[in-house]
């Protein structure tokens, strides 16, 4: 069935009055939503586009999809220690489906109504699938968890389970076989992440520096690292292994905990003093957060299993090389 | 020649310091971006995507690209009477061309530079071509040129010369013949809008409703009209008409005028009792603006052709329609 761009909006993606969170003051619909920050407070905003072939296969549920495609961008305000406020969707599609839509739709609206975010405008074209989304949220003014503020004797941290996307990808792939149970657990994982939001907001004041794990733990961390102007330790034994990723072979564990990526994990660090801070904060935000190293002044990444040095055959998942 | 994700952001969009506005507490290069209003001031957003084939001609100069892209969004928030403060880019590209990017992000910033508008963030991903940009302002809280403000009595008006761009385009897929120099004057036009910004901020507190027009001047009056719950009465003898298009036939003049789109203009009411007020804000801003008809408490659209009445025959463009 084909649907006009204007009902495509209002069907699908507009709320009936006290549904959902409302919070712009001029919402979808208009040239331009209009919000505004609490008083002392400024606006966060991430943007993240997703692909069809590339961030997501063409038989992925839509509800799923509609999911991820805020969840990602969720994530980045996690990172930065920021209340999610509202988002915009860019949607293109190259046609108007409504079966599709209403699983879409549903699955965005369930997680953005679960972050009391609001969706305050969008736009949709006709393309190649593609899914645009910008998120705004609120920090503190100054109180942002950025990347660079990360100094030597700070402790290396790391929400969930990072490696299980990866896996799912993997199987996906046939590149590695995993039990009935281990696919649908991981491909859960790789559908379903869970951005760590209320994490990262019981982390302000706490971390040093935050970044969420999108790309593999050890190109994120590069991200802290240069922009800290610092290097680090790793005790890769220290690392969480789900059990999944704890049936398949031990140096395929490693590729995926280290390189995996699409995980939306919190990658952190925070004041050796601010320990038990730091498991308060994971406690709150029912979250389980694990130590695996810790920032050096000496640049570089240095690896290790058990005490012994590892060689970094590890590198940073990139969209224009992978 | 092909270069990493990374590489690309830092080469093509990364600004030397002291070069272009600095505005975000936290820039391009974190996981969001920070930003605030002015005291007193609310966020304007507005997002819009541009696909090769739909929006954009392959063969398009990559400057002219970036120009249109950030062009059509900062129209957005002209028709909301916001001030630019900064945008996001998530680029989607079958590769990362040097030659293109370079093109590409010289028009874009060019623009954003005229307008005092930050890169603050973005994503790259690889995919059919797309360009969607998220465009952020500020305007006074309560403020914004809505488009729900327009009364019965409020003069009709419009800003430049609507019409050219659709004069190219349809030059372009041959439907019509254009001279040498009305096809590259209107093919400006198509490639290079100007987005009204001035105009929208010298508007505020004199219109009542606004938009721009990028889908057609009688799709989107519709758009003011249904917000408002008003009908209104246009003059279509009274639509400024350039030379280049009063060189076509009558009746496809008026096509181009009514139904055009991709022209960028604002469309706005305002009180008959702020006529002065409108043609001095015209003035400051160095546009000029025509009054083309009025608004009506009886609901529709009455066209008129020199009094007499004419039948509209126009629909407004539908992506999923056209």
């Amino acid at each position: 069935m084909s649907l006009g761009e204007f009902d495509l909006i209002s069907r699908f993606f507009m709320r009936p009055e006290g549904q959902g969170p409302r919070r712009a003051q001029v919402g979808n619909g208009d040239d331009c939503a209009v919000i505004a920050p609490a008083p002392g407070h400024h606006i966060a905003l991430s943007t993240d586009t997703l692909v069809e072939g590339r961030h997501f296969l063409s038989t992925v549920d839509p509800a799923r999809l509609g999911h991820k495609s805020l969840a990602v961008n969720l994530s980045d305000l996690a990172a930065a220690g920021a209340r999610p406020l509202g988002f915009t969707l860019a949607l293109t599609l190259p046609r108007a489906d409504a079966t599709w839509l209403e699983g879409f739709s549903k699955g965005l609206l369930a997680l953005a109504d679960a972050h009391d975010c609001e969706l305050i405008g969008g736009d949709t074209t006709a393309g190649p699938l593609t899914i645009g989304i910008t998120v705004l949220g609120e920090v503190p003014a100054g109180g942002a968890l950025l990347r660079n503020g990360a100094r030597p004797g700070h402790e290396l941290w790391v929400s969930g389970q990072p490696g299980e996307a990866r896996l799912a990808l993997e199987a996906f792939r046939g590149t590695l076989s995993l039990s009935t149970e281990d696919f649908q657990a991981t491909r859960d994982r790789m559908e379903c992440p869970a951005p760590r939001v209320a994490l990262g907001l019981a982390l302000r004041g706490v971390a040093s520096a935050a970044i969420d794990v999108s790309d593999g733990l050890l190109g994120d961390l590069g991200h802290i690292l240069r922009r800290s102007g610092v290097g680090a330790t790793l005790h890769t034994e220290q690392l969480p292994r789900s059990a999944c990723l704890t049936r398949q072979p031990a140096a395929q564990q490693l590729d995926m905990l280290l390189a995996g990526g699409d995980d939306y994990e919190l990658l952190f660090t925070a004041p050796a003093e601010a320990h038990a801070q730091v498991l308060a904060a994971a406690q709150q935000a029912g979250v389980a957060v694990h130590r695996f190293g810790h920032i050096d002044a000496e640049p570089g990444l240095r690896l290790l299993d058990q005490g012994q040095p590892l060689a970094n055959r590890w590198t940073s998942f990139d969209h224009f090389r992978a």
